[in-house]
């Protein structure tokens, strides 16, 4: 059985499992203060342009996302999100149990416009029987695999500036929206566009790892002590700087996301081809074909993957992930499979 | 210069490296569901002979103690901790930030005695106007260096019980604790006294990981839920299944920890022949000598060590920690250059 | 101008203002434990036809709310509530300020069904990733003036029971929904069919006061140190206790929700025999007349009351609110002007 | 019996009781926005000399301490306070329910110190692994009896200025401090020297009020929302601004406390006379004479106190209180009953 459920089933790119080696025994400092990294830090500066920046390493998206919201947060302001928004549906209710409420705007293809945000701002207005929204969440890209063009976050930002709103890009696969061939954006334009963002490593190479991008340091000047409290701060944080440091010292970090897109889009021409059509209008390594159960049944005997929302009798639509590590002879044969 | 300062300054024990290496394209189920994770804990168990027990592995102790405390207890309820306790001392107020008061008692070993838990149960009676003591935070080996015996640890565990509160045991260094010279306890004994511990392995040899083990599995059914929402879930929960295999797959999680003792009371050992004192009567890896400063000055040439506490104007207590990876040669060098 | 915009702008009913004056120089214990609270939920228990019950006073219904639903519920649980829902609406994230989320299930009458349940636990099905419904919050009267006949309690309460879920019911406005023409409920049935109830009294008489009625004390018992670490418990508890023993000593509980309810429904008659409709189905002291924008114009010269909700160019639907204090005189001069 | 365990066994001083007869059928707004708590503000702002402070009403001591400290801190933030303070030893650990570690100063005299502050700061010194003090809280008069000079408070606030604490002074029994023979302090110093305070009431003449004061109104601009979502936002919050405008339209907020002082010094003064200590050195309305076990057996007869403190196995220190409703008569009748 090949696995395509999701881009977290296998281990580390090796590259970052010879470094981990090679510097296994030199003696660090702790605690995120080892030279790794601090090279890593320094490294993703320049990477995004911005010296103003402020950096931190963490293990997870879940972790990442409620360090994020409630630093910049106080208890009775609340986040923006679609309702597809990972913070919303998938992190157990991380957001509200630091004392937040997620807002959600219905939207069809898992991006926010500001049409839907202005509607919210309309409709908590009623001083202070409500909260105030106070941030925006976006992911890039997305959960459905989707990707914001650049003229699109530029918008959002502007929105944003003008509405006193901070803007949050969830970036668990920042790497495959940036490699997608409908992509317009660079590292650079996502630092000038949004007040904090996160760069993606679990998903994309690494064993673990999320790089926290506060574009500003001003924005959370005590986020160390936050991380420490939430228990997110490694007493072997060299295990995230040296993974950092590995995927970013030369392309690999996009080469990795480029690949698995390739692969998706492999997968997903094949399928349009044989005259299926999609859920969602991906260009990355996340896509949604809408299949006739017999096919599925038929798939399933040799993959993994979710069946994702039931359509009709006699279709659903399934999930299908690729990864740095999907291997195209699979690919290629999955394709075979199909009829 | 060589570090003494902590027993996190280097990677991971190279067997388990290796042991990445060889399963890293392996596909595994994500969030904790891989075979290596379900391995482990299986092989825990039998470990501490208790089939009935439930088992979690996390990526750090304030991590583990914060996920702990806050799970099994509710807001109005406080945890007892010595002065010394990691939870009170060095977790940026973890345990506060979610909700619960740790109620200290004032030590001069680092141990939790019955008297003491006993003057805070009479103390704290004026019901409801104080906070409800619930839970007996105790660590071994503890924040100085010291261990419970088996006697010990009984009578907390028997009192414990009587009074209704709950027993946890932070085992950051436990296999420090259980390798001492004059340790009384075994692994299993600890799973029938306690209510809930947890066997660290960031300062005994992994890259990162402890592993939390309720003791009676109905005390926190709903764990899971704590886990993912307070961003502890790895997605590549394999990275902490494969490291716990292979510390306990042999008896390599112990030689780990005996061999970081056996250094420490080595130099203790010169030390003391030397003709200097201590601070804490502590057995196992962290050891606490007060020297005169002209000689920490010496010392500090080539080492690095906390100055851990001001004694009189000729003298300062220092902390000197060992690790499995601490070198005996750069052992017997540090003896040579005492004087 | 008279206000009809909410049923709290007098003080309180005289008889409770002469029985703080007569008892004002006695003295009494503190924080609840005065005679007269011991009365009032003596005399309570025996209303509600359950000895079982553990009943607290505090001062209004968004602590109410907190208060209870924090201390049945654990950090991943939720509540599940109408859009329309006083905790979803009008409490600033108090529940999510404690960290639970609140799920809504849209409806349009105000009202939660078994079914709009049900599709909530459907769809909250992916342990860990998923909060965990727990509780069901329903309001009585609703917060758009409809009410709960007896059958669809008995529904909801049997689905709880059926599905380990909380059942929770806001009381804010009780008297009105026990009053109202179409009602088949009693206080004893809320108490049988519910886990949880309130009884308020701030929109019914009182200066201020919720009686919080757990039908089994063995639900929350802890709750005393609960009420106290929010800021729940009056110093001068006695406060809370003697309005509830005037309200309750007799029949003046009901009487007064039901002058509220008549003159609110005289309202309806006149408006309904002038050709208008309503925007829902109130039989309480709320109603939500769709009204041509002209004569909305024209009353709002003599009257205060909320525009509710844009209907078309011509028509927005307004709520008015009557209450115990609510003077017949001005309910026939405004349907005088009425045209 | 007569009750000298506390100052709140009385409801409300009778001109209080007389105007919310008076007032009782006019229509106000809601949650605050009533012509009496907008007249009450303005008038104090108008005592305090300070027109920039920003006033609220709440119902409660602890309703205020969690409301300022959690408005004003971080998580990562704690709050520093004698052993004795209200916070630490009797509120069930509201402060750290909200998240916000306590520390607290041994005194003898209930009150700060900056010698007492500056200790704290000197350990809370390793960033990020323990908490950072950022607010000092002070109690005048204290839970001791005992008050603040002038120059007392003046240095702390100087301190504080410097070190870039917030100064909180919790004024449960500000006018029994402030009217004390020994006192040096006007409220409009109290305005000037601190960042926040608050004015009781509920233990001077109110049925329930506290006034809390921003001296300066940026300190806490979105504190509406705080109120509310914490459940503090009376629906009738005329009943608090009636209160304060009665208490403050003349001398009687003053006159009040005053006589309460006058009571205890009296008893003190017989205390005295028969040659008995005193535990603290209180000037205020809260003595502690030391008495022989068997004149507190006598005086157990006729009069209700509280046990404060174990001396030795021939004298225990009582705790009295007087307030505004203390008969003098029955007071004499104290003083004659002892030998």
């Amino acid at each position: 059985m090949y696995n395509f459920k999701n881009d977290y089933s296998e281990g580390a790119h090796p590259r970052i499992l010879q470094k981990l080696i090679d510097t296994n025994l030199l003696q660090e400092l702790g605690y995120g203060e080892d030279q790794y990294s601090q090279e890593a830090k320094f490294l993703l500066k320049e990477k995004i342009n911005n010296q103003n920046a402020s950096i931190y390493f963490v293990s997870g998206g879940t972790q990442t996302n409620l360090l994020v919201i409630s630093s910049l947060l106080r208890l009775h302001e609340a986040v923006i999100s679609t309702q597809t928004g990972h913070i919303f549906v998938h992190e157990t209710g991380a957001i509200e149990a630091l004392g937040h409420r997620v807002i959600t705007v219905d939207t069809k293809d898992g991006k926010l416009s500001i049409d839907g945000i202005d509607k919210v701002l309309e409709q908590y207005n009623l001083r202070p029987h409500m909260v105030k929204p106070k941030m925006v969440y976006i992911s890039n890209s997305t959960e459905i695999g989707t990707i914001y063009s650049k003229n699109e976050l530029e918008e959002i930002s502007d929105y944003c500036k003008r509405k006193n709103l901070y803007l949050f890009l969830d970036g668990a696969r920042l790497g495959h929206a940036l490699t997608a061939n409908n992509n317009t954006l660079t590292l650079s334009d996502i630092a000038k566009l949004t007040d904090v963002f996160y760069i993606g490593a679990t998903k994309n190479g690494a064993l673990l790892g999320e790089a926290i991008v506060f574009n500003n340091a001003n924005l959370a000047p005590d986020f160390d002590y936050a991380l420490k409290q939430k228990g997110a701060l490694l007493a072997k944080g060299r295990l995230l700087g040296i993974q950092f440091l590995e995927l970013f010292r030369d392309n690999l970090y996009f080469d990795l996301a480029k690949h698995a897109n390739k692969m998706a889009m492999k997968i997903a021409d094949a399928i349009q081809k044989k005259g299926y059509s999609f859920l969602t209008d991906s260009s990355t390594n996340q896509i949604f074909p809408i299949l006739p159960n017999h096919l599925i049944k038929h798939l399933s005997i040799k993959y993994l993957f979710f069946e994702w929302k039931h359509i009709d009798d006699q279709h659903t639509a399934i999930r299908l992930i690729t990864s740095w590590a999907t291997d195209e002879k699979i690919v290629d044969q999955f394709i075979a499979d199909l009829y």
